[in-house]
Formats: C-alpha cells, sequence, structure tokens
C-alpha cells in the first residue's frame, strides 16, 4: 500500500494529528466521513488532507468520503502503532517527571524502562514505577536493555555530552527537551521540542484576533 | 510589509523555526545565507522557503540570498517579539513546574505572573520566583491583573472546568497540555500541545532508517 516514493515530513508530521482525529471519531461512532468534514475539525485545507492521504495511496472514494475505521487502521499501520519503542529518561527533574507521568506514551507502543539523574537524592526512587538510576549505570543498562530512544531533559549545558554519551552506546533515536537544536548525522534520529515555537504560535494568533 | 492575504497556519507554524534558525546564524555571524544553505539547516525545501517567505514580502534578491539580519527582524515583527503577553499556569505539578522553570518563554516575550494549584502544600510556595495561588483566587487575581494567555497543565478530567473558568473570566488565549483537543469557539485562541505526536514522529522515522 505504501509507495516507494519519499513521503515528506510535513506529511509525516500530520499523521498523528490523523491518527488522534480519526480515533476521536470511532469512539463516537462515526463510519465515514468526507475530506470536507474532516478538514473542518483538523483545520487542514480539504485539499491537503486529499494530497496527504494520497500519499499513502489514497483510502478515499470520490463523492463517497472516508472509511474511518479503515482509514485508522493504514495509518496506524503506517506509523508503526503496533510496534513498541524501549525509552530511558536522562535527568529526572520536572520535565523528566512529567514525562514519566504521561500515560497516553505507552498507550502508542513507547515504554519507558528506566530514568536516569546525578543528584542523589533522586537515586533509587521510582518516578511512576518506573525506576531512576546514577547516571554512572547508563553504559551498563543499555548494555543489558535493548533502548531504542533516550528522552533528554538534562540541563542544557549538559546536553551535548548526554547525546554524546547515548549515542556513542548505540542508541539511534533522540527526543530533545532542552533548547539546544541537535542533529548528530545520518545515523541519528533527533526530535527537537521547541515548546517556546507552540508558544509563539499561540502569541501570534492573538495578536491577529485582537487586530 | 505583510500582504492582506490570509497566511496559512502551515506557514505561521514554521515562522518560529525560521526565527531560531536565523538567530542562530546571527550569533555565528553570518551575514548572507542563500535559501539552499537555510533549506539544508532547517530540512524544509528552498523552493518552500522561498514560497512561505514570499507570504510576507519576498526579503530576498534572485540569486544572492537572504540578508540574515533584515529576514531576522522581519520575522520578528511577524511574530511580534517586542510584545509582551502575561501568562498564568493553572496547575503546579511536574508539567506546571517545568514550564514555570523555562528561562526561555521570558525571552521570548511571554511573563508568567501567577500559578494556581488546588493543594495545600503548594500553595503559597515559589516556583521560580512565581507565586502559587489557591484556584479560588483566580477570578479576583485575573480582574486585577491582564492576564493574556492561560497555561493549563491541570489533571485531564479537569480540563473543560480550567477551560471554562478562564474563558468566562476573559482570557482569550489558552496553552492545553492535557491530551484533551480542546476548541472553545470563535474569540479563544487555543494551542493544544501533544507531546506523543513528537514522540510518534520519531517513531515513524526510526522504523524507517532501520528498514
Amino acid at each position: 500500500m505504501i509507495e516507494e516514493k519519499k513521503i515528506s515530513m510535513a506529511v509525516i508530521r500530520r499523521l498523528p494529528r490523523y491518527f488522534r482525529y480519526l480515533s476521536d471519531l470511532i469512539k463516537l461512532d462515526i463510519k465515514r466521513i468526507s475530506s470536507k468534514e474532516l478538514s473542518e475539525r483538523m483545520q487542514i485545507t480539504a485539499s491537503q488532507i486529499r494530497q496527504d492521504l494520497n500519499c499513502f495511496g489514497g483510502f478515499g472514494q470520490q463523492g463517497y468520503g472516508y472509511n474511518v475505521e479503515y482509514l485508522y487502521e493504514e495509518i496506524s499501520k503506517i506509523l508503526g502503532t503496533d510496534k513498541r519503542f524501549s525509552c530511558i529518561i536522562l535527568g529526572a527533574g520536572n520535565m523528566g517527571n512529567a514525562l514519566a507521568n504521561y500515560e497516553n506514551f505507552k498507550k502508542r507502543g513507547y515504554d519507558i524502562l528506566a530514568i536516569f539523574d546525578v543528584s542523589e537524592d533522586k537515586i533509587g526512587k521510582k518516578i511512576n514505577g518506573i525506576e531512576v538510576y546514577s547516571t554512572d549505570k547508563l553504559a551498563e543498562f543499555v548494555a543489558n536493555n535493548k533502548v531504542d530512544i533516550a528522552i533528554l531533559t538534562v540541563p542544557n549545558k549538559k546536553i551535548i555530552e548526554a547525546a554524546t554519551e547515548v549515542t556513542s552506546l548505540g542508541i539511534k533515536g533522540i527526543w530533545n527537551f532542552t533548547p539546544s537544536d541537535l542533529s548528530l548525522g545520518e545515523g541519528i534520529v533527533v526530535e527537537n521540542v521547541h515548546l517556546s515555537d507552540s508558544l509563539m504560535v499561540l502569541g501570534y494568533r492573538l495578536r491577529e484576533k485582537g487586530e
């Protein structure tokens, strides 16, 4: 079903949104939706939606709309929601705590195996049932457990050190919560989370409304 | 400089990224950049960049590239980084704490005035110098202080109640960190932060690399 052509990152970034909206529709027992309705719900133009879904082979019939469950299942497959990923968190501060407590990740296939920190008063405690280890134990832990993703919530000045260490241990995926944009070369996949970007978009839209 | 035509949300969402990349270039003392170079750094196609910047009147000269500082200043103006917004945080849990400690927001023009929580052991304390008040004091606080944005980090089951309260008090901007997608009608601007979306994109890219 998936064509060989390269799918653009812009399309890929919209897939989790389709996934969420479609799962909402399923909960509401909605069987079928037109690209126009989906467009209104998602605030994406209908032509954009048609174009996006065409990257994956279509799924729709002209004038007939999309079969919600079928589309949901196909997008799930593309996103690999049946696959599981093992994650560790570096940094047991507030963000590390917040992420360890985020129940949605497990539902989406992302298991947090362990948390690492340098602070003596955090080591040995548990956050949402997940043990906090000393950063000294990181190499040993990664040697004994398959770890796909390192979630970095360390202080900004420690980010290069942390990223270098986890990638040298063979971890290929980095979810970076520090303000620094990481770019770690071909073999490593990095998602940089920039919370201020979303806040700046909110500010832009507020000013636009006010004018 | 800004044209009257409606700028699409997709373009607006990319502006903070341009803003960050350009400010990095300024720090590196780079004066001029081609759309090709900017494209490689930002992993957006050069034609997309040209198209995006054309929405705001261009800024570039064919074959000559972009003047980094000029482009940075124009995008700053569009994003309104010279404007200040007053924010409050509802919920002094881990995410509320993490956000209250995020230094970048103030730099970008977003001041956090106060935090509200229902928990007796949090009320009266300070987080990063910002006082935590009882939620009972919310209406009084908003009556006495101009508040542009409410940052909602309350438990998911409290989100409707919290959103209803802050909007009834006249707050027009909502930054929502709960997993629920809020949609609050015409007058209210909502940015829903879905951290799992970013994690799912990371998982997709990891699988794609591995195959």
